[in-house]
């Protein structure tokens, strides 16, 4: 730890530094990464799992990158807190996945710079949404996928991705009563991999608004079955119109897999 | 369906047949596939499946090739049962799934030789132990594999495996208090495949005792952490004694992948 990495903290004697933590987590038990004021929330956990290096005092807030929905999956959430304590990122590790369920852990934790926000500084997202295709749903993978059994037009699906692929105002994929300052986002990068019987689509972009994937992956799976064409996705991205797009895809399939920054 | 795989029914009337089914579960919660006094058994949930189809009387008793312990994992298990009616199979195979719970899956339903017996019949049965080697697991990983951080020295252990190749006296990988009629087992193959952060313990033999590939598994992971030989594990072998072989690693790990017949 540089001594740039820490600042007096608010009584002149406990030092104050921002830890950058990067989080897994099954989300199927949990009301996604946000607190709530019904369920348990991963943000919720994890400041709790911080109470015992306060003692006396509420936990820190933690920051996620991402504000994932229930049900959601993540291998490379993003998240950062001020904590006035000087123990070793390594130890803060362990003590932090002593104290959380298994199914959250951290899988790292590092000291970054002082002013190291998760959502602000995030630079670029990589999400899979994985869409499983034989007829029967293996067990192991329930709460992992979405399960499309049937015929589906790759050719099709791949087109209508590459549609979406750029900057663009996504109000289209939008969850209906959501409000943000702006729904223009940029996807970086769309695939569609076929691996074994799952169908991955991998999707890079600045930032994603509620609900966007999967509204994007269900209206995908529509143009896959053949029910909607690929040049209906690019009209209901013109008319930004949430009626205009297809179903939103269940929570399970999705996975928040990272969370990259500038180097600092 | 030809007319020989049929035979009139203790009435007279009602055809009598044999299914081969195909079964896959997660058993994370349940008592394992065999009836239980205390417990929900795979069995118990596939032959109440069938008690629609036969209104008035007992269920079918449903038999399957292996009986894996609780919470023992397959994607290939197979089971026999003779039922009294006439249904295709693929609409067995429907309403079966219909009434199972999702953590219970028929694969595959056909119809069999009538005297066609799931365990009786097996020659050759494959199993995958996976060990999760990076420093923290992976919460979507948690319930499917055994968590072992660490250095593993994997030559000391393909170079133990290897001397369990061949039909050898396993009675030194048996629980135990089991009892069966002989300890002697052939292994046809046995590899440790690495997949990224898993080591996959690949194990194919004509049929195996309880807890024999947790039994090897344990014992070979002592072996990786250098707190075993290799040479140890052939001694084991040798005495047919459980006391002189490793540790039983858990049943999240392991699971059973396919059982083979001879044509028909």
């Amino acid at each position: 730890m540089s001594p740039g990495r820490r600042c007096a903290g608010p009584d002149g004697n406990s030092p104050v530094r921002t830890l950058k933590l990067v989080v897994a987590y099954d989300g199927t038990e949990y009301a996604g990464w946000q607190r709530q004021p019904n369920g348990v929330s991963i943000q919720q956990l994890i400041e709790e799992a911080f109470a015992s290096f306060t003692p006396g005092e509420p936990p820190p807030a933690v920051t996620g990158a991402s504000r994932t929905d229930a049900g959601v999956h993540a291998i490379g959430q993003v998240a950062s807190v001020r904590v006035p304590f000087s123990h070793p990122a390594d130890a803060v590790l362990r003590a932090l996945n002593a104290r959380l369920p298994e199914a959250v852990r951290i899988l790292d934790a590092a000291d970054a710079h002082a002013s190291f926000h998760a959502r602000r500084d995030a630079r670029r997202k990589r999400y899979r949404y994985r869409i499983y295709r034989a007829a029967v749903l293996l067990p192991m993978l329930r709460l992992y996928v979405w399960h499309v059994p049937g015929r589906l037009d790759l050719d099709a699906m791949r087109e209508a991705a590459a549609r979406l692929v750029g900057t663009h105002d996504f109000a289209a994929f939008q969850a209906s009563g959501a409000s943000v300052a702006t729904t223009r986002r940029t996807i970086f990068r769309f695939d569609l991999v076929e691996t074994g019987d799952e169908l991955h689509l991998e999707v890079e972009g600045d930032g994603f608004l509620r609900h966007m994937i999967r509204i994007i992956a269900g209206s995908l799976v529509d143009i896959g079955r053949g029910t909607r064409t690929p040049a209906w996705l690019g009209e209901a991205l013109d008319g930004r119109d949430r009626r205009l797009a297809g179903q939103t895809a269940p929570a399970a399939g999705l996975c928040l897999e990272r969370v990259d920054y500038d180097a600092s």
